[in-house]
């Protein structure tokens, strides 16, 4: 990608007007100490300048024009921004995907788009459809009347079970597993009967699962991801939860089953939300935090059970001292005996 | 299925015998709000009672004749095990299933039942058996000498190592390994040394392993799941362990190498249990929980390390307030120089 | 294999000299209680020697002779080391491995050795490499560039994307994701604008990546775990982590995004280490356990957040008995108003 067309696509000018450098052959983004020639970079803290003076970069990326600078400097409004964007169209074009459909199973009421590409061993059952430009990767399991969009990708492995709905532009990572049973069970005294789960999933568009993640089916009725929201690797997502937009969620975390939460939720690693919560918008939830009630406002939490921020970093103080607490309960048990026996 | 014939597999009786109702088809199952004509519903809790009144569905499932309401009742002994053993039926029936073994790599000396369905891209190795009625489906692995009993079904991706025995009518959820590794090495000093794990995984009847599972294999002797258990999402049983009948694990549970359990253990989610432990019958740990001793009696248990229930409360009641018990603490200090102050 | 052999595998001699014994077969390993005749057993516990007088094992690895033991005596300087090595040997012998490469799916330009066995429903693609003695499980995918050494075990229903880099002797087990996109996105305000995952993944000798793991890919650069690192199962190393030689990590921890560790790292179950610390050698973190800052020294941490193994168990002390400090401090204040009453 030449750097003029760069500049197109992130509403960029050049710091310093210089045909030559429009015609420059951008072939892949790379940090400042690593780029080497026809590689782009970004400066998105200042504490990267030194690097930015030394940088082997063809081209970087800036929020405004640094002087004294060597390397050719693209002004644009979000440079990390811009980077993400550049790295996904430089990353994606090298890939040769497969030129036909060997060693697939479709079955013959499946619809799959010609502009689709569906790798070897992919089994696609009855009455699901797959949108164009969609990509699914080898061992990807779709069961019947599912719904993929356009311009999906299913990376290896991938388990998505019947119903499910997903919309377009939207990741899920190898081994992922879409619409698993829930778990519930009624219990007969002893023995748990198993309750099927017979609703279904809705993922909408631009989300990103991670890889080993359970996404688990609703008993009726849907589990739904909303917008834009990216789950890392190892998230697990109960029954009838509905996950607002632009969600968050770091490895090894999970909801639990029927808890409805508001958009822009952020979850730090290895955290747990209890089931049947409703969670305003705009939570942050610390790593390893375990947030068992139905907060009332927005804002962080933190520990386990989960507190507000700030009451939790109050309790956190006292707690990394407890020794030193206990210790000055025992000096006051002992001065308040010294000056009872001083006064007998 | 006709309500006719709901009533003889439920042992139950119309609240209000009408020969007309009998002969009601019903299609699904589904709850009172969300329930339409042809679908059966079910009252199991007096705080719906309302829902009850407006529901749109054919039929309920009640415990007890209830007065004044319009849509039909079955009464049963246990309505909420009636609907899942219900749903189970109903939602079982309209897959279709591949009809023949295309695709599949089967070894000449396994045994697979001609009543069992194996998917495509099923891999089974030689001397495995597969019994009547069960179900594999797409991209699983069957290793050597597996023993696969009666009506089990094993969902996609689904591991199954070398001389694992599987009972009657157990689910596997997609993605789970059975059989891999546990982990147990030989130090010299430096560096661990691979004891390679010779045992094998039994999982007796009835069984439910979640999706993302992992259940090690033995390093010697076996790993065993008890029968009637219930696995959640991405649960961890590590080698050795003797999981006793009837437990339910919810999801990023687990439990460490050769710990015995007693029956019906309850392990809330993300809980963890240590190793080499001995758990008595009817255990309940809280979410978050870790158990790293052994109790000696049965009941609740909650927090990390874990204390018995009652007593975690109180101690919870005082952890919430550390800030609060430190101020006092200041305080008394203060108030004891005072004083001491006054009466020098 | 016949004990004249295990003599000069283990460097060991008998601690009875008798031809006789030399040529007796053995088949496998087993535990003293275990063991039946052709099997070898080991004393590596002196709490374990009323088991060995009456082990019906052919003979047992000891560190030194045992008086009075009517089972032959191997003795050698590490007798567990013995075993584990012993066992892999024995253990590995009877499988019995495709001898076509029947329904693989193999790219013109992949490179797989001749002596590489490689399943049905494998996928590797263009421009990757397999060395000699290398085997690859059913349903295992391996992207574009990927180079894997000699002697390596990937299990079924690995994905290894493109890039990644194995060394020698590595085993990957079943259902491990190497190479997933890490979790980072540019923020536009409201939404996360994906970060691609350019860099790759390095996996040195030896080492073991458990069931279910996640490794995601760098950023830019690499993710890099050191020679002979042992993961259980369910682990997740983030991106851009460089994991230090001979760790081992259990079940179900993780270690966040741009983390340094030096060797010999060990964390016990369900911990979590954060994202962008630097780990000295030798540290262990106890199950649970979350490590939020950067280690200056050594040793033993555990908690959550973590605090010095020492400071733990003083604070820990303290803890469990909170609502006794609650009351003490409550017993205190009565005494010090009572004080205060009789001195008015």
């Amino acid at each position: 990608m030449q750097i003029g067309e760069i500049l197109q696509k992130t509403a960029g000018k050049l710091a310093v007007t210089d045909e030559a450098v429009l015609a420059l052959e951008i072939m892949r983004v790379a940090p400042l100490d690593l780029a080497v020639s026809g590689e782009l970079s970004f400066l998105t803290n200042p504490a990267h300048l030194d690097k930015a003076r030394t940088t082997a970069a063809s081209a970087i990326l800036v929020a405004e024009a640094v002087p004294e600078l060597n390397v050719p400097q693209i002004i644009t409004a979000n440079p990390y921004v811009a980077m993400a964007e550049l790295a996904t169209q430089l990353n994606a074009s090298d890939r040769e995907y497969p030129a036909h459909r060997q060693l697939t199973h479709i079955h013959p009421q499946a619809e799959v788009d010609a502009q689709a590409i569906v790798y070897p061993y992919v089994f696609i059952d009855k009455g699901s459809r797959i949108g164009a430009g969609s990509v699914i990767y080898p061992h990807c399991f779709i069961g019947a009347g599912v719904t993929i969009g356009e311009n999906c990708t299913l990376y290896p492995n991938v388990t998505v079970f019947d119903n499910c709905e997903m919309g377009n532009r939207i990741v899920i990572n190898a081994g992922a597993v879409i619409g698993n049973d829930g778990f519930g069970f009624a219990q007969t005294g002893m023995e748990a009967v198993k309750i099927p789960h017979c609703g279904r999933i809705v993922i909408e568009d631009n989300c990103e699962i991670g890889a080993l993640n359970t996404i688990a089916r609703a008993t009726f009725a849907e589990t739904r991801i909303r917008a834009g929201c990216k789950l890392d690797a190892q998230v697990h997502i109960g029954h009838n939860v509905d996950l607002g937009q632009f969600s968050l969620i770091a490895a090894q975390s999970g909801i639990a089953g029927s808890t409805k939460v508001g958009r822009n939720l952020i979850m730090a690693a290895q955290a747990g939300i209890a089931n049947s919560l409703t969670i305003p918008a705009h939570v942050v939830l610390g790593s390893r935090g375990g947030l068992n009630k139905s907060p009332s406002v927005s804002g962080q939490y933190a520990g386990a059970p989960a507190l507000p921020g700030a009451e939790w970093r109050r309790q956190q103080a006292v707690y990394k001292n407890l020794p030193a607490l206990a210790k000055k309960v025992r000096a006051l048990e002992q001065e308040l005996r010294d000056l009872k026996n001083q006064l007998r």
